[in-house]
């Protein structure tokens, strides 16, 4: 059994995606982000970047934070969505790791100077635009060559960015010239275990 | 025999340090990012996002981009700087990905939007630099405790975190209260192979 501490976020859906996809049980435990529930000494305890997801698994009392770390601790622990090893590992990591450091970070701060009720904040809309579209043109380049992020194989690189990626287009990414990346997230959306995990929490 | 393709900046120190830590013989390809070689075919060939760095195991033809996942490659390579399993695995790569996903994202929006050259970002300026803040604190929180950020093991976390967090003075953190982040700089920077891994390209 797994603890998960998660809100409705897409850092938090991975998560239940993957869960979902392992066939693993667990227990949500809701966050609530606006409470600043993150910030109360028993989640700072889990993690103290004070940041949903994280897993507490009762088999062995491990607790894991950042989701990309939980992904990998849960492909591990199952055998599931991630080579043990050769290319395949190597290109799942790949796009594992661009999800963590690119595409969520600067979707993330597309999002905030989009929504930021201050002064228009021209310049950084327009730069993390750009960087967002750059990131979407990226992806392109990659799943008009190949079905999933890895290559052959679904895996946690494409659980990690689908709860992103399907966010292009609300951030205003364009999404009609990518042709590669909607038939992907189609192919993905189509998985039962993904219908699922991306409504936890319900 | 490794090439690696890299720039002087923190991304590509973190692999010349893990190749000098690991004792691995590679050959240095500096990759102009002023005249834009990123961009050049045979560079967006190895990695489709144009970014340093990328490394070519020319034992088996693997080509990795994403320093994360060169670490973990080298790691798993050479079963040196990450467990290979249990708590301290799990440690090492949360620990990897706060660094992928926090540190250097968000040192990185930092420093551009202190030194751009229009109009002042004021209040751009002031998020990044109180992101960046709370992130050392978090580093400050783990490293009163522990040794190293993976704990007891100095690990990938420290390699792929150390050329960033030097920085941080650099950039306007007030590090004298940071006596747990000081103190690990000091520790890591003994090494050897940090002091030689961190002048790549020379
Ligand atoms: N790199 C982290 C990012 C996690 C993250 O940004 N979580 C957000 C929600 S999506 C959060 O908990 N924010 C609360 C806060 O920062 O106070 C991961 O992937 O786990
Ligand atoms: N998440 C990537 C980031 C790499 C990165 O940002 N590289 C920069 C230099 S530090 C670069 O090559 N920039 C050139 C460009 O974006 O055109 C990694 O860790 O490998």
């Amino acid at each position: 059994m797994i603890d998960l501490y998660t809100a409705k976020t897409p850092n938090g859906r991975k998560v239940s995606i993957m869960l979902d996809e392992c066939g693993l049980p667990y227990e949500v435990h809701s966050i609530d982000l606006g409470q600043n529930e993150q910030f109360k000494p028993e989640f700072l305890a889990m993690n103290p970047n004070n940041k949903i997801p994280v897993i507490k698994d009762r088999d062995n009392g491990q607790v894991v934070f950042e989701s990309g770390a939980i992904l990998i601790y849960l492909g591990e622990k199952t055998g599931k969505f991630l080579s043990p090893s050769g290319p395949a590992r190597a290109a799942q990591l790949e796009w594992l790791f661009f999800q963590m450091a690119s595409i969520g970070p600067m979707m993330g701060q597309l999002f905030h100077f989009r929504n930021y009720q201050g002064e228009p904040q021209v310049y950084a809309v327009e730069r993390f635009t750009n960087e967002v579209a750059r990131i979407f043109n990226v992806l392109e380049s990659r799943l008009s060559q190949v079905p999933y992020l890895g290559g052959d194989d679904y895996s946690i690189a494409d659980i990690a960015a689908f709860p992103w990626t399907k966010l292009g287009g609300f951030l205003g990414v364009d999404m009609d010239g990518l042709k590669g990346v909607s038939a992907w997230l189609e192919r993905v959306y189509a998985r039962p275990a993904v219908q699922s995990g991306i409504n936890v929490p319900a």
